[in-house]
């Protein structure tokens, strides 16, 4: 299964717990009016209807609730039906972070009072906060650890549920297994989900308020699948067995020093770069995007655009400083070459109409 | 990924579909407006409000969109928020079939006035219609493929799709490789959707006008996962090699033959037994349904329920004669043993607890 479902399960988590709070605890029983309202698609009388909140620029998946709370861009959502659920504005740092110390942490502040401001106001209550450690889809938008921090006591204020979305950061890209590792948190996310990488879906816990209080309330036909929960454990072991997520965070430094330093050789080419001491979670802006992702195909390497104008780095756990250098030499290679001929490039013959960015 | 995802990406596509008819065609842009409309979740102005019908007990899957279709029990439901979408009541036959004839013709057709009323009427007017050739989580409702040949002309001349939910009933069981042959419809569904024995997730389709007019508007990490795509190529091959789907309509044939003889036998035990000519996927009810279940693991079989008193049979494609007839001793056994403590009955050591019902 996918990030979706493995959001979407999050998110049905959040909506019986808060319930069940409103109801008096896990053992009181459903009404036959809220039985029948809930076949009928309705909240029963004195219901409170809840939402789940997201932040602008966010993904969070395709399905109709995933969608509901992914505000990337308009090809994800048109046409179809989503839920009048609340959205906060995501930081929008800017780079480099030392030169903009100040003007960031402001951005942070300002976004956080949205995020109570909208928990105190909204139409429909939040019953839970999502977010991601690293806006991936979105562009590759980081925020500090004292915005997560922030929103981590915000959300535990005002009884709300945080929901850590590592559908992308998960599973050791970030140089630590799970990315909020580089929060340190005063108390840990209520929910954190997974997919990708672990070649499943899911969300883990740590309150067992979380857990449903009847049976088959989160149910699916390949719940627990086996042979999917196997490989997620070698796919642990062998990170453990080669330090993957060791390597990572030291090759990603490697990495990021040294498109540090390409960016001050070629002023404009690599601009807002992000995700230091992120490990290979890297990412920068071109203003000709789309064309850099179609010279990189020309010089033999794929990668991947995000957002409006983000290139996006996300090798796999196995990349090595070599490989770095390889990539490097690339991305010199093609910030260098735009007067020429895309045919006439790099080592590959370029295929027209391919490697364009992600819309 | 599962049926819920299946049906959820058919959904999205019928939404696509009748909002780019609107529009004028797969060649018009989207407007400024409807893009920001989208990406607040909201309807652009004029934009017609679209709804997904389906059928009361019928089971669609346990996403927010899917859900929204799902009318099966309260417990798959409660709490979760769900679209204010049209249902529609589902035939309720009486058996035997050929004693209740003019009856249950006189519920299909009720039925599909229903259909046809919703369509013409509910607010947030259909854009499709979908439903199960058998109604499986909801007790195995059957209908004729009179009904389904209605529900087929009442959907083409509104302009409402029609979806095929085969997750349950595709690939074999029903001694067709797709349930809806049994019904000679005079022109095909729009989209069939599947799962579980697919192992994997999708929908196919005829109709060009349903393919989404740019990328990315159906888009998921492990669309086309090549992996999964092999294995239901190796699992068709299997079948086609082995004959399967033939062989189910016959040892399905045997069994029910074989459980008629036993409903004569023992009268009330074996109630409205139905799927007749549905190759195994066939169903009877018992007023002691759990207990039923309880006592079958006990005589070393293990059967699951649904609905509110069905007791279903879903052998895999390789069950033969041989294992019907041992199928067939347990039942007689169960039902002949009512009066006996249940640790003294069969042939294994009943587990207390276990062998309940699917709630």
């Amino acid at each position: 299964m996918a990030g979706s479902d493995a959001n979407e399960t999050a998110y049905k988590a959040a909506f019986m717990w808060r319930r069940q709070q409103d109801r008096g605890g896990p053992n009181v029983e459903f009404t036959q009016e809220e039985m029948d309202s809930a076949m009928n698609n309705k909240l029963a009388p004195g219901q409170q209807e809840y939402s789940i909140m997201s932040f602008r620029t966010a993904f969070h998946g395709r399905l109709f609730g995933s969608l509901s709370t992914t505000r990337s861009k308009p090809i994800h959502k048109l046409d179809i039906p989503a839920f009048d659920w609340p959205q906060a504005t995501f930081p929008q740092l800017k780079y480099p972070l030392e030169a903009h110390a100040e003007e960031n942490a402001a951005a942070e502040k300002k976004a956080l009072e949205e995020v109570e401001h909208l928990i105190k106001t909204y139409h429909i209550p939040p019953c839970a906060v999502i977010v991601e450690p690293i806006q991936s889809e979105g562009g590759d938008n980081h925020a500090s650890a004292n915005f997560f921090k922030g929103l981590r006591e915000i959300t535990k204020k005002h009884n709300v549920l945080m929901i850590v979305d590592e559908v992308q950061t998960g599973v050791g890209a970030t140089g630590k297994f799970w990315a909020h590792e580089h929060w340190d948190l005063p108390s840990p996310p209520d929910m954190v989900t997974f997919s990708k990488k672990a070649q499943t879906a899911g969300y883990y816990f740590g309150n067992p308020e979380l857990r449903p209080n009847k049976p088959y309330r989160q149910f699916n036909t390949w719940m627990g699948d086996p042979a999917r929960a196997l490989l997620f454990r070698s796919i642990v072991q062998e990170i453990e067995k080669h330090d993957l997520v060791n390597r990572t965070a030291k090759v990603g430094d490697y990495l990021y020093g040294k498109i540090e330093a390409l960016a001050k050789k070629y002023p404009g080419q690599f601009e807002n770069l992000r995700g230091k001491g992120m490990g290979t979670f890297i990412a920068f802006d071109n203003p000709r995007r789309d064309e850099f992702l179609k010279r990189a195909k020309a010089f033999g390497i794929n990668i991947g655009g995000s957002g409006q104008s983000a290139i996006r780095l996300r090798p796999m756990l196995i990349f090595e400083e070599s490989h770095a250098d390889i990539l490097l030499e690339a991305l010199e290679g093609i910030v260098t070459s735009w007067d020429k001929d895309l045919s006439k490039v790099g080592k590959a013959k370029a295929v027209p109409g391919e490697g364009t960015a992600k819309p």
